[in-house]
């Protein structure tokens, strides 16, 4: 297969590896399904700093410093960095990973961002441009909740339809091969990049509504691109439309003719237990699907499980500016194929 | 030359072409040094639009509709858009390009964004990902204060050392070899991507303070990576450091030993008359460099004039909640080597 498919999409002829990856959550992720997977749990939510975003730096500190760990690679050793978060002008990233003095490239996708800097990684690698590089994103409850939302303090109601940020960074080391005696978790063998989607949803409580359009596109424009249906993937997996969103998934789809239901799974849905954890329609913010991508799909595809998925992290690309301005959401989404090693 | 080169540093081994560009600027801009330069004055610096943000958003619209018609090549060609902004979650290029309908990439890298979206497009042409991928950056003078700084009607006392940021948009269309009949302007042959510099600057009002250091590296590195002296180029351009940042980058590297004062420029300096327009120690932000790229120097290249200039836009990775918790201000600058067409 040609290496650009379709419109957007692309093959790879050498498939990079993913070589490790690492995941670093909050208290709440901590006592929900996934508590004994992730790599680190913090004992509480400041990770030992005196403000919400120096603690989300912390968390992509630590999820790079164990994510390179485990590669039994140094940051000298990687070429790039691809990084980003929620924050206004990306400071958790910035001031979490400057001490790592890696050439960087500072990314903005909403909760889509794992998907894009995943992106970028592979396509980065697949060049030849790099032997390695590193992926980190991060989001924290707190720090999302200040930008966006109310004061903590305020404690506002939320209505069913909204979401929870996860407090959470994953961590991603990418290469042409793994050193020696090392064996590489997956590989990344195309990417499908999604375009800003708006279907003119204004409710910014309702993000599930604001992203599932344009996951339905990206899924759509995918199988299209590869010529693939949805049972070619043991699992498509989008990052945080929770509840209500994977709804409108699949209703969406289904309009097209493509029926995902069986494979479909959200990483906003199985972070929780949303119904005892009040977590409302499901885990959000680019921590959720990285740190879940981590620590409990990439294990299946190690271990050899499953074959192949479809990660699909959603955005929803608002400001409290552009909100207050009365403007619609628009929604991305960034399509990454990950496959047991050959 | 290989492709890889020193740490961070790429040479293209088939140089993508810069097919054409545009800029779009404000009035202030409009009646500068550069005036009769630009593609597009707007009559005023809302640009038909209700509110800052908009108008922003509608500058970028327009720079890429200028660019695209100018390269003969209509939306639907361009296989990805690497676009951003200095605005919180990036909200001038989602609104301003979503209609576009193009595979979208969201970069932020402050004031030196225009470097990062020209490197990932050159990387994205030279591998082969892509026959046509646009990038577009912007600024605006009062979305930049209302997100930054002070509400214009409070009218705040600026230092000396304070810039001035430019309302304006540059895009640029770059390609793996231009359409039959058309003339591509440059090609971009290699590219040094920053890391993140932080001296521990504090003073948000004097930006070149804060940039200059990231400057001076990536400009010391770009140097040993390719085997390179001042003198082997035309012009080393950096993007907005004004007049104190231009001392400092000058002084910074004399002290490595190396003398850049007779190519060095700064588009913060040349796109205004600070004296006479009381635009302090310079222009600053995304639009700065991009439009004086597209409008200054890329002519120059375009016409034979200047054979090959380094381009390294600067920027300063500070939001205002990162400031007022008293962080410093980390610096990046990425770097383009931009030739006339061989």
């Amino acid at each position: 297969m040609e290496q650009q498919v379709g419109s957007g999409s692309l093959c790879f002829k050498e498939a990079p590896f993913i070589l490790s990856s690492a995941s670093v959550v909050g208290t709440k992720e901590g006592e929900g399904p996934l508590a004994d997977e992730f790599d680190c749990i913090g004992a509480d939510d400041k990770f030992g700093q005196d403000t919400w975003e120096a603690a989300e730096s912390s968390l992509q500190q630590e999820a790079l410093t164990i994510a390179l760990g485990k590669a039994k690679l140094a940051p000298e050793d990687m070429r790039y960095l691809f990084a980003g978060d929620l924050l206004g002008q990306l400071i958790a990233s910035s001031f979490g990973l400057k001490s790592f003095q890696i050439p960087f490239f500072g990314l903005y996708g909403a909760c889509s961002t794992c998907g894009e800097s995943l992106a970028l990684s592979a396509m980065t690698v697949a060049a030849g441009y790099a032997d390695f590089v590193a992926a980190v994103t991060s989001s924290h409850f707190a720090s999302a909740e200040k930008q966006f939302r109310f004061p903590l303090e305020y404690a506002n109601q939320r209505p069913v339809a909204a979401t929870w940020t996860v407090t959470g960074s994953g961590a991603f080391i990418l290469g042409k091969k793994a050193k020696e005696g090392q064996t590489p978790l997956a590989q990344i063998t195309g990417i499908t990049t999604g375009k800003i989607v708006d279907y003119g949803v204004k409710d910014s409580m309702n993000m599930g509504a604001v992203m599932a359009p344009a996951a339905a596109e990206l899924i759509g424009q995918h199988l299209a691109d590869f010529g693939r249906k949805p049972k070619d993937y043991d699992a498509i997996i989008t990052g945080d439309l929770g509840k209500v969103g994977r709804e409108i998934l699949i209703d969406l789809l289904l309009k097209q003719g493509t029926d995902i239901s069986s494979v479909h799974e959200d990483c906003g849905i199985v972070i929780y237990d949303n119904e005892a954890q009040g977590t409302g329609s499901g885990g959000s913010g680019c921590g959720c699907s990285a740190t879940t991508l981590s620590a409990h799909y990439l294990p299946k595809l190690a271990s050899g499980e499953w074959k192949r998925i479809l990660f699909v992290p959603t955005g929803a690309l608002l400001s409290t500016v552009s909100f207050n301005e009365g403007e619609s959401i628009p929604g991305i989404a960034h399509g990454i194929v990950i496959e047991a090693c050959a």
